[in-house]
């Protein structure tokens, strides 16, 4: 087997100066936006094509050396870091949209074009792509992470908008998975199995992604409740009486505070929701009464509306901000995210029960979350560097953990795995955990496809 | 390894006569609704609960005896026939509806319950389970062959409807997958692997399913066309107008002929849409208008509406039953299924270069369709046992593919692959047929698992 000298000097010869081994470099791609230390690879590779990404992983394979994808970097449990070193492959310059078929409402990119780039381009289709995780994520890490956000209660998330995939394998073999018809029944669904599979499986060169019309009209609004009893009962009414909600986000009253101090608003010291609808002009109006009414039943009040463009970029701009807010509201603090998703019925109890073991623990730790799916965020901020209080913030992390497989749920809605959540996997999955392995064992036999994350015994 | 007759015997010391040896059983279960002969098991097993099952399969996987899963025996690319002998796992004894859980709006079912007992049990609820095939298939079939049908173009297939499984692996294994909370980005999507695996990676013995809200208002219509190219060009436009069909079915002439004789209508000779609007009353009155509107311009006349639940019930039977009518009024006739899925801006293509073929070819090959995902289907019609016009039907079957594959489509929209359609998998997947090959050795070492179905050197 070569060593990594010679499989990175074979790397050098295939890319030019598009392999980088500076400790810069190396440094930026070893770490994250969340709270893990750092973990460089030992060189960056910049790919311009299908091609060199299945020569990169080839000469990878060969020496047994880690190659970890790399989109946008905004993942929060460190799915793109090199705990083991290796290669990280960087897909900004292969960031192009192919080909947007309007007709059929489909477009295909390559992975490192944002979720916002694409939707410039979109822009004078009447079409777009409407999964939001708030971060400017790329197409690629979207996809590998499963990811949704503040849209999927009405549009799906990653799961049920990926349509088909170009994946360069671990042996460097190229493979296309789904078509472009709307569906099929022709074997495995190997889409469903790359979409989330965070790179462990090979590495996503193309995304065919469905699109969406743009809606005729669209109207958001911020309320805030008396209560967070009120606010969560609010949103699983209006979730269970049909009404097509674009968003239904929860913000806490310490979010609220935190959005106060770092957005520059004056929302009041209570829970709040925020609100959107898509459809018609008439369709969004009637929406909009019956979503007033019900949440007027739990104790809505102080409505503000936002119908101009510009208003609702702000106010989802904002939203889209709560993590970088609340850091800016706590410094000193550490955050570590939390992700959990219940079924929708006991998501007052996961709610409130997590709210008071927060307020009990004396640490801040403010919750926001895609309440409509079942999925909130609490973001818990122990003290840089304070053990007592990290492992508290730990203990909190955990028992949410607990709390979200006890009621019927999921310990991650849409973060994902990666290095940070390996110790739940058991406790959600048993034995299926080591189906997961299995298949990883099939179609990565050495182990080099960003290993540490997500799977058994790594 | 113990002989087939042992564990046999073993199964009938574990089952007593729920181990039904008897010819007339095995060949109950060794036939199919379509076209290919007969295939019976060894054995048939009718399992009360998945510890049953999990022994049975145990028992099997030791003796290396083919085990394959029977819902209601629907499936038109022989999934459930048994080439090389084993036992058939019958279902119809675990066919209860679990858990309906309406605040969350889904239910948790056993496989052999099938979809026409299941919306009875949920009628009271106010909710439905949409998918709908046509065959009152098991739910548990319709999990492993990925189906859809009519309304697919509104409510998803099953690939977007089911949200967790519970699955008896080759080894007896029994594993869980997915959470009842809308979402979840924890590793594999293993739920979307053993959907349309057909019986290959492991047996469904659970389904959990999302529901759906009964409409407050239904109407469904059926329109004659002068052409067929006015007739599919009225869908594409509908679809891209993005009026939510809830159904929207293509009837060419030979088919609407087939339905006069078959079912007492009288309707003219020409090519037809049958379609189906849900929502709200205003909403669904919106939505027909609109319809009417673009088909208008498409030369759409004698526009029969059925809103009364009992006049859309006798529609849609009309449709379900299409295949049985179509071949009745075919005598000594054997049918050939085709299912191939475009994009739905190839649909024109597609479905023309079919007819103009069919007919020229001078078989009859009605044509019916779930057009509104680009889905159709020629029911080819070669006489019983004339050798010419079998190798005719066939040569027409694999045109199709061939069509749907060049227009950017699927060999199968929704029956599946079974026995009928391995000969167009390399074709559709290339080496991503390998990595399927390779996912069912890891899962499947001994190969017992529905073997001679959908996998390469199978």
């Amino acid at each position: 087997m070569p060593t990594t000298a010679a499989a990175l000097d074979a790397l050098t010869d295939l890319l030019g100066d598009r392999l980088n081994r500076s400790q810069s470099d190396r440094d930026l791609h070893g770490r994250s936006e969340s709270h893990f230390k750092q973990m460089p690879p030992d060189a960056v590779a910049y790919p311009e094509s299908t091609a060199e990404v299945a020569e990169i992983v080839k000469i990878c394979h060969g020496a047994g050396l880690p190659i970890i994808g790399w989109g946008a970097g905004t993942s929060l449990e460190g799915h793109a870091l090199a705990p083991r070193g290796g290669v990280t492959v960087d897909f900004s310059r292969m960031a192009k949209v192919l080909d947007i078929v309007p007709e059929d409402m489909v477009v295909s990119v390559q992975p490192g074009v944002t979720r916002e780039a694409l939707n410039t381009e979109l822009r004078a289709t009447g079409l777009f792509f409407p999964i939001d995780p708030g971060a400017n994520a790329s197409i690629g890490g979207m996809a590998s992470t499963r990811a949704s956000g503040t849209t999927a209660v009405r549009y799906g998330t990653m799961r049920s908008n990926v349509l088909g995939l170009e994946v360069v394998l671990a042996d460097g073999r190229v493979i296309r998975t789904g078509t472009r018809a709307p569906k099929s029944s022709t074997g495995y669904d190997l889409t469903a199995l790359f979409v989330g599979a965070e790179g462990t499986l090979g590495l996503i060169t193309e995304i065919t992604l469905k699109l969406h019309g743009q809606p005729e009209a669209s109207r958001s609004a911020v309320c805030a409740f008396d209560t967070m009893a009120g606010a969560v009962d609010a949103v699983i009414a209006t979730i269970q009486s049909g009404i097509p909600m674009a968003r239904i986000e929860f913000v806490d009253t310490a979010a609220a505070a935190a959005f106060n101090k770092g957005a520059g608003t004056d929302w009041p010291d209570a829970p709040h929701l925020m609100v959107e609808f898509h459809g018609s002009e008439a369709g969004v109006i009637e929406q909009t009464e019956r979503f007033a009414e019900i949440a007027g039943d739990f104790g809505a009040q102080g409505f503000r509306w936002a119908a101009k463009p510009e208003e609702r970029t702000a106010l989802w701009a904002m939203r889209h901000n709560a993590y970088r807010t609340t850091l800016q509201a706590y410094p000193g603090c550490t955050a570590i995210t939390t992700d959990i998703c219940v079924p929708i019925s006991r998501l007052a109890e996961a709610v409130e029960e997590t709210a008071a073991e927060i307020a009990a623990s004396g640490l801040p730790g403010p919750i926001v979350g895609h309440v409509g799916d079942g999925n909130f965020h609490a973001l818990l901020l122990p003290k840089t560097g304070d053990a007592a209080e990290w492992e508290t913030a730990m203990k909190l992390s955990a028992n949410m953990a607990e709390r979200a497989l006890r009621l019927g749920g999921t310990v991650s809605g849409e973060h994902g795995i990666g290095l940070g959540k390996t110790k739940y996997m058991r406790a959600e999955h048993g034995d299926a955990w080591d189906v997961m392995g299995a298949i990883k064992a099939a179609l990565d036999p050495e182990g080099v496809m960003n290993p540490g994350k997500l799977l058994p015994g790594n």
